[in-house]
């Protein structure tokens, strides 16, 4: 993955979020009535998405939930989007933030990362996992991040108002997503690989640019999945100033930031492919620039 | 669902956790090859195992995992499992440990909870949450408790091994499972019903007995999911001891422990519905033994 990232000079993540309002205007009024119309509606926009995305950023996170609301036309389509993106040459996250124990955790695994979601296109090249089970929650992905080089990114600090309820209750002087920071960089120690990045990596909001900045000075080796970037207030100075001296160690993921060039670009008679490209190439070239000013 | 377990005194649920080893051998054997095929047995399986639960167990949890781990065929499964508990009158607890923020979490609650899951059969009585991030992740849950009487169970003391590792870090002079707990306790107080119990329980292993006697006493409006009784480890004194003075506030979960009896019965000729329903009587009257002893 930071292979990719470094190619296109690009520590991006595009979301894929589909909603009510993210869609033209043309493709909600179409796909009212049904689950199964709303599926085949987000089906299409994903491709129309991914296009724009193709050779401006590495990867794409895909939001499950928004799919599973739509019972199993929503999980068809979803299994759809992942291949298509995989089929554009786009590495794809799973945004599922499972997290259960034995043989659950086990099931879990197969179900994102083996021939069950391979069966419908769905196996994905990393996901999010919630870290408050211990290690048990992450062991048979670790083990498929071994053997199968897939990823996983577990929440450290998550983005949201109420993150610091339970993340930031101190223990022996360290809030509790410093502790999970450490046993999850912990965990991934065996599984360093791409210019030093381990598979196991950490789930940082933006929204908490603190926070990032320490952890990145912390563990050099945990790449960062950073989710806040844009509509939920993380900046492109934010972000800069936590990546690494090449540019890299961070998929800065934004989803509305660069959805919402979708619906302006269609409901103004453009190519909304193309308004997707166009933003996610200003957010590339926006932390680009930070990233330059901040090492000048 | 205090009423049900009042009412069948039987403080237990039945966990459906699908899995090879725990259908009949004949069974296992029809169902290889295919992921539709292995759904359809845990389908079949199903409709068997809660005809033997009826009037035994007020509730069932069903470990969404085993059917995810499918792809489509086993969604539906799930979906059609769901629906033939509460045909039978059963009430669902849907093990789903979902938890994200926002309008992810609000996906999340239509997909287990309103017209996309009714759409399929899908919908649960409860779900199992994730509170890592905090309370954003229950929000839209909590809204559907008070509005449409649904419940959830929040992660507190899970039964695994490693659940110390974040659960037990002390921040305060108190781990972090006791704040999740007060957090908990603070966020269901609004919605207690039912004899004085909340519609947001917690959840905490029959593995960790000290730990579930002390949150009984500091918390006595949280209703407790209890995995991790028998195959586990957790015994009937354990959660005797945690039971209100109406032999209630509990309910203790119980997967393999009851679904061995299937295989075993199946196997040796035997029906396995009866097979069922004598282990889940066995554990009922275990507890209820306990129960009366702990209290002479």
């Amino acid at each position: 993955m930071i292979r990719a990232t470094t190619r296109l000079s690009s520590p991006i993540v595009a979301g894929l979020d589909p909603r009510p309002g993210l869609l033209s205007t043309a493709e909600e009024d179409a796909s009212h009535g049904s689950f199964r119309a709303r599926a085949r509606a987000y089906e299409e926009w994903g491709r129309r998405v991914l296009d724009g995305l193709v050779d401006v950023v590495p990867a794409v996170k895909i939001q499950i939930a928004f799919y599973e609301c739509l019972g199993l036309p929503g999980v068809r389509a979803y299994a759809r989007t992942v291949r298509a993106a995989r089929e554009r040459g786009l590495l794809v996250i799973g945004d599922v933030k499972r997290g259960d124990i034995g043989t659950t955790a086990e099931a879990y695994a197969e179900a994102h990362l083996d021939a069950p979601a391979r069966s419908i296109g769905a196996d994905v090249d990393a996901v999010t996992l919630n870290p408050y089970l211990g290690r048990d929650a992450l062991d048979p992905f670790l083990q498929r991040c071994r053997d199968d080089g897939r990823g996983a990114f577990a929440l450290v600090r998550t983005s949201n108002p109420s993150a610091p309820q339970i993340q930031d209750l101190v223990a022996d002087g360290r809030p509790v997503h410093e502790h999970v920071a450490a046993l999850v960089d912990g965990w991934g120690a065996e599984l360093r690989g791409e210019e030093g990045y381990s598979s196991l990596g950490a789930v940082v909001g933006a929204t908490y640019p603190r926070e990032l900045l320490e952890l990145r000075g912390r563990h050099p080796h945990l790449l960062v999945l950073v989710p806040g970037y844009g509509a939920q207030g993380g900046t492109a100075e934010d972000v800069a100033r936590a990546l690494d001296d090449r540019g890299a160690g961070l998929l800065v993921a934004s989803s509305r930031g660069i959805l919402r060039a979708y619906r302006e670009s269609a409901d103004a008679g453009r190519d909304p492919t193309e308004g997707i490209r166009a933003a996610a190439r200003a957010m590339r070239d926006d932390i680009r620039a930070a990233f330059e000013a901040s090492r000048a």
